[in-house]
């Protein structure tokens, strides 16, 4: 028989018009069904509407020219295989209408059974099947489902007709309520449409078909699919499938029954059939949830060969589809049909068990099993989370999910409260609220479990240094206050003290009030490990860290990094030895003052790198020089002017003294835009005695290092490089410090000079100083910022109505924008590798550790990405996909195999 | 005779190897002379070493080979021409050396003058001009020339030898020496180079002359001519050629004399003769001071024969060279012979005056007359100038020169204090001195007549404004502080009170201690207008001004501007009368409250926008929407914390709750950096209600001054676009309100919608809205400090630093950068003709009026750039130059015609 339907596919014994690879034709469903079908499964013949046929509804409002016609002879092809007509009145075809986009969605019209049945041919339905109660079931369903889902009846209606008649009968389930009762049941539910929508229950069965298609396409339009959708970034234009099948039984007696199943358990991956099932029941029952459904392994006992095939039929889908399946199945009396079948959801724990399992099994290559699961995923098992399985309580607040992973604990107001609050050992919870963190917070951040901001966006301070320590973070939490004076934090109209207790839940930025139960991290997960271990093999691009303390060296060299991709030396500057040493420097007051301060930092710095370089070797370690503005490291104005007022009631006339210069040297270098301001490679020219101290210590670092044995590789990058001359002026005096310390020791080490290109002019200009240096590394924070002119610390006040509103399809500081601060990527690496072939090319800023972003900077031929220890796993899976597929399909949402 | 020397070109009655166009190898000097042969005007012969000697010399440190044997053949040549010999004890020829750059630079060797005396032939000189006086002066001259300047000899150790002489003598004059007392001061010289050099004078003639030949290509290299030529942008490679010329003795009697002068006159530009002789002396006299010339036009009583003869040569050198001539000359025993012409340096006035009369008197066409007069030279006309003919005093601070002129007035220490010190009707002269000025201080900034400001960069707050009001300002002027408190203004160590005189060269950047004198600007200059008129003429691309007050545009159209190429509507809300309406509409807590306020402001914007379009009428007036971070509208933070402890003080409940709300909005409006904040478009895109304010303003306006019969043309330019999607939002706002407004008066509107660049992000991504607007208006300011990463306010800590070191050829925020932002400006304009051909391209930044960056545009094609009002003549002549020169020549230093 040809068939030459362009909007119509059947599947049945006898003629299969699609197959399983056209999930954007048929939809999920449309497409199992056909494979299955071509696999020689059971399943109840029917036919697909194609997403053409939705789309050009939605387009046009109305259906297309010609698909009345084909579906009709299509319509009768059914009724010849299943050998029952439509609307015949002594044996009616009764079909399921269910939608099937490609990516299944929330909200969108799911299924209606029993279409086709109605007054006339009900008694028909009831002699064929021998039972009147279970006639007047299937109608009563048919009316409940296709009033509430096709009809917009409230689903309440319907429900207080059945209440009111089982209190009336003294029965509890549905299934014992009587047929006098089941036909009072049907009546009323007549008048309730009748009522609710002015019109009586169509009992052409013809119209409730084109009703019910007509009600899923509809359906694509709703708000929850459309939010669903703009949130998992699915084109809103695909449409959805029809998909009409004749109806399997399973309401036809204690031999019937339906289920779902997956045939690896979708918690924890383990290989073994996991699902439930409910006798002499249609598919809605268990979902409803007013009977227990069984265990599917019960089935084994109650109906061994029907178990036993429904074994066989899933273990040759999962070996077909090469991945694991949930599935549906409907037993009409003893007879197994399968309604639906499609790559399990997964939790992520299971995500990862079940692509190293399969490996093992031979079942897909290492290549595959990167892909099967999300980079998510990671975060999710590696960081603790919060168990909502007793249910989810309202939030107190939205915030940016800075930071994923969750935290519960006590209050601290500030990085003083969190150190005292957290006890000498780090045992109490202490969670930092704050209207925003410094540099001067990092001590109460590092004992802190998670951080709250009132202000800031996702590339914050306090986000960065969040993501860097692996701990949950949110920012910018609106109508969140914190009295740092009072001790308080309003939150709403709430007032919270220090010491009360906060959950926050760091991967959808949401705050709760109290103790909530918190899951634990599972740092030791083998499998999660195996798959580490095959991305960083299986990837042609590097993943390093940026680290700037050997504790986080350590970490990342644990966790495979490939090296240290950015060692950001000012935060040494901050430790409480230190600080004074700097501070000094900055207040010297000429060239030899300065050098003194120098001189005392030289010996800490320079043990620091040693145990970098120790901990690394042989990797390489790449080092950039101060970067940022000197005021940093100073007390802000206020905190001088405070202690200004206590030293003139004192009339200590010495600290009055220090104190006015203090001043005057705070405001001298107070800058209107900081970010633009004194700081990077600037901070070297203008005061190249300090560059000269930090090339000496890494330099003594590296020779102290050999001595022991260790293969140091150090790279030297300056930061914030604008102009060719800037780097042409610093690698002079690298040189030169280099040749007078090697000099020094009669010895020679191998270090390399980069620039690090975080300026747009560096990135148009990059073809200058190709010849200059041996590396470049972006720094994506900082060239997003200057490319967009978005400062990172205050965009959050119009980049959430920007995403809102669609203006920014994401934002731009958590992935990559490549239309604008891409091509100027590209065109640097473009200029950069014609003008020095050999140049190495990185990735530091925090899209480094962002998927998306990855298999862009991939696509661009870069030579390693780095990121913060903690993101090295997600990074390092990234890397890998992003090798093994193409750029479009390592987009966020990998549809298919998309975690629960 | 054929000659083919490839260094040594001969000039002279009857060979002459050179000719006037060859500057760059023979030096303006060798190439003057050689055209001066050519047109048959008596010169003394001789020979020019060419440029490529000097610079294999100072390549190689040694002359060329083949070098020596030329020179020997060019002097058996002139010896030939002039019938004496080099060296002949009998009549000897005697020659000066002089230096000869193609472009003329103080501090390189001048002149040597009687090369090749000796005591051997000194007799000889003497009897063959009949006089041993003679001689000896001649030998006395020599050996004080070369002994100071080729041998570096103090030149004091000669003048005490000449000062004990004529003591003894008791003579004045030089001239008044005996013959044996300058035989006497012959040996004390003679002893005087032996002391100091520990060698005896080189009596050998050829060494005199290789040493003399040396001595010229070594102050190549001495510093002032490396500063000269670093301020004047002179390549430092280009070298210096050496002209040998036999002797015309000036110093032979009362018949001969030496002289300078001008074929018109330097000062005012006035057509004719003008200059200075000194009967019996050598050219050094002259310039020496020790005696009083006579002006060149009495020449025409005591040598009336040479006068006339003098007259009709530089006639025909002006006519021959197409330009005013500056010339030397000497008269030997009655008879005339010129050493020297060159295109003569003059005041800007009469660089002016002279192009617009040599166009009048058909000597040169327009486009040429253009093409004379510096760029620069308009500024000094047009401000006032500090007088230094009395003298310059020593400045007492050095700043950035921020906006040239100059202003002498009474230091006011703020805005407040300016106005009060100024007087009702701004009668007294003020100079605001403050740290930095902010959008605040404008009603002070109105009344002085100069700013000076401690903190800022070129494109700070202050010489922003201080360009837009054509007055002059100095900002970041190292070692003054401002102590507003204490009412005292510290320069160095001196202490200055609010009244005191103070004096600004806003030219050079220089402050002085009390009141110098001043010069008036020239307002009225006929010929200045008549040049300007023809600028405007011969430009196909169009200068328009920036302007945001009716009185601005009343200047710029006075001053021919071709429309408003940008209206800032900000600077209209720091009225007094709208100040507080601006404010509520900040601190309005919802939309409707924000209306309110809104409304209230419509009228008088509406008001403003009419009398702009009635001014301008009927040329385009771009406005560009609001723009600054709103924050600039409140109060600072500190002061409403004063305002607030001062009501808690009298317990004003009502007052505490008015500025603790307004505190709260200033704390929440707070950015850490502004620059790159809540501004532009974002303004527009969370509060669409103020952009339909404005745009309904200009539209009713519009539509109000055609009524009167105006033509109006709105360009609505939305500022800070990033990406696509805010022009195309904004678009249709500005369209659905333009509809609204037009619907409701019947009528339409012509008005066009335009997105101003100044983001890295437009840039790039120009294509992807091109099709959105009608025009594009670069803001190069902007653009500058994001592609650089420089924030203009704080840049200069680093700045000047960069610009000394050689890091910055010069400050992008004066000159363009092409390599970077050009690049970006080209990428963009590339984009935008490919996508929308119509598109009108135009440049609003600082560097729209800046002579280097207007060729750079032209030479990209934008349609239009636009500067402030008083730029405006500066920028019609700067487009009209790059109309006539190719990019390169009209770079901003114009080597022949520079002023003085």
């Amino acid at each position: 028989m040809s068939w030459n339907s362009r909007y119509v596919y059947r599947f049945g014994s006898h003629a299969v018009d699609g197959n399983g690879s056209m999930r954007d034709e048929l939809g999920g469903k449309g497409a199992g069904l056909a494979e299955m079908t071509l696999l020689s499964i059971p399943v109840p013949p029917g036919l697909t509407i194609s997403t053409t046929v939705c789309r050009s509804y939605l387009e046009q409002g109305n259906m297309p020219l010609g698909l009345k016609e084909e579906l009709a002879a299509a319509l009768r092809w059914l009724e010849g295989t299943h050998g029952r007509k439509f609307n015949d009145e002594q044996n009616p075809l009764l079909v399921s209408v269910r939608s099937g986009a490609a990516v299944s969605m929330p909200g969108m019209m799911d299924t209606i059974l029993n279409v086709g049945l109605n007054e006339r041919n009900l008694e028909g339905l009831a002699k064929q099947n021998g039972s009147l109660r279970f006639a007047l079931d299937s109608y009563r369903r048919l009316l409940q489902m296709f009033g509430s889902v096709v009809l917009d009846v409230p689903k309440k209606q319907f429900d207080f007709v059945i209440e009111a008649l089982k209190e009336e009968e003294e029965v509890t389930a549905d299934s014992e309520v009587s047929e006098r009762g089941l036909r009072s049941i049907v009546d009323e539910f007549h008048q309730v449409i009748r009522r609710c929508t002015g019109k009586p229950f169509p009992e052409d069965v013809h119209l409730q078909l084109s009703m019910a298609i007509e009600a899923v396409f509809q359906s694509c339009r709703n708000e929850r699919a459309q939010h669903y959708r703009r949130l998992h970034d699915i084109a809103d234009d695909a449409g959805t499938a029809v998909t009409i099948q004749a109806m399997a039984f399973g309401n036809r007696g204690l031999d019937s029954g339906t289920g779902v199943g997956f045939t690896r358990n979708p918690s924890t991956g383990a290989k073994e059939m996991f699902g439930e099932f409910l006798a002499n029941a249609q598919g809605e029952d268990i979902v409803a949830g007013t009977r227990t459904p069984m265990p599917i392994a019960e089935l084994a006992q109650s109906m061994p060969e029907v178990y036993e095939e429904l074994c066989t039929i899933t273990g040759r889908l999962e070996q077909h589809f090469r991945d694991a399946q949930d599935f549906e199945f409907t037993v009409e009396n003893g007879r197994l049909f399968l309604l639906q079948t499609r790559s399990a959801k997964r939790s992520a724990t299971a995500a990862v068990r079940m692509a190293v399992d399969m490996v093992k099994e031979g079942l897909i290559t290492k290549h595959e099993a990167l892909t099967r699961v999300k980079t998510s995923s990671i975060g999710e098992i590696l960081s603790p989370q919060i168990d909502f399985s007793l249910g989810v309580p309202e939030a107190i607040a939205q915030g940016l999910p800075a930071s994923p992973g969750a935290a519960v604990g006590r209050i601290a107001l500030s990085a003083d409260e969190a150190v005292d609050a957290a006890g000498k050992h780090g045992e109490n919870p202490v969670i930092l609220a704050t209207q925003e963190t410094t540099a001067d917070d990092i001590h109460g951040m590092a004992v802190a479990v998670g951080f709250l901001t009132a202000q800031g966006g996702a590339t914050s301070h306090a986000a960065v240094i969040a993501r860097g320590m692996g701990k949950c973070c949110i920012t910018g939490a609106r109508g969140i206050f914190v009295n740092e004076a009072k001790g308080t934090l309003r939150i709403g109209d709430t007032i919270f003290h220090a010491g009360d207790w906060l959950s926050l839940d760091g991967s959808t930025g949401r705050v709760f009030a109290g103790k909530l139960p918190l899951r634990a991290a599972e740092t030791n997960n083998a499998e999660l490990d195996t798959l580490l271990a095959w991305s960083v093999d299986l990837s042609s691009t590097a993943v390093r860290a940026n680290a700037d303390t050997p504790q986080e060296a350590a970490v990342a060299q644990r966790a495979g990094a490939q090296g240290i991709g950015l060692c950001r030396t000012e935060h040494m500057f901050f430790a409480s030895d230190r600080l004074p040493h700097v501070r000094s420097m900055i207040l010297a007051s000429n060239v030899d003052d300065r050098k003194k301060a120098l001189d005392n930092l030289l010996p800490m710095q320079q043990e620091d790198f040693e145990a970098l370089f120790r901990q690394m070797s042989p990797l390489p370690v790449t080092i950039r020089l101060l970067d940022p503005p000197l005021h940093e490291f100073l007390p802000g104005r206020e905190e001088v002017n405070a202690e200004l007022k206590l030293a003139y009631g004192k009339n200590d006339a010495q600290k009055v003294e220090e104190l006015e210069t203090l001043l005057l040297r705070v405001q001298a270098l107070t800058e209107a835009n900081p970010m633009m301001g004194h700081r990077g490679c600037r901070l070297s020219i203008t005061y190249p005695e300090i560059l000269v101290m930090q090339v000496t210590a890494i330099l003594q670092a590296a020779l102290r290092v050999e001595e022991e044995g260790f293969v140091p590789a150090p790279e030297i990058m300056v930061p914030l490089v604008a102009c060719a001359e800037e780097i042409r002026c610093l690698r002079r005096l690298i040189d030169e410090t280099a040749t007078t310390v090697l000099a020094k020791h009669g010895r020679s080490i191998d270090y390399s000079i980069g620039a690090m290109i975080e300026l747009p002019r560096a990135a148009v200009c990059a073809g200058t100083f190709a010849d200059q240096v041996s590396f470049v590394s972006f720094g994506t924070n900082d060239l997003t910022q200057m490319t967009f002119g978005f400062s990172r610390d205050d965009a959050r006040k119009y980049l959430d109505s920007y995403l809102e509103q669609g203006i920014l399809p994401f934002d731009p500081f958590v992935t990559i924008d490549q239309e604008g601060v891409g091509t100027l990527i590209e065109t640097a690496i473009r200029q950069l590798k014609i003008k020095n072939p050999k140049i190495k090319i990185g990735v530091c800023g925090e899209h480094g550790g962002d998927p998306a972003s990855i298999a862009f900077f991939k696509s661009l031929g870069v030579d390693y990405v780095s990121c913060s220890p903690a993101r090295l796993p997600i990074a390092q899976l990234a890397m890998a996909q992003a090798e093994a597929a193409p750029l479009d399909e390592s987009a966020p949402t990998n549809k298919v195999y998309s975690a629960v």
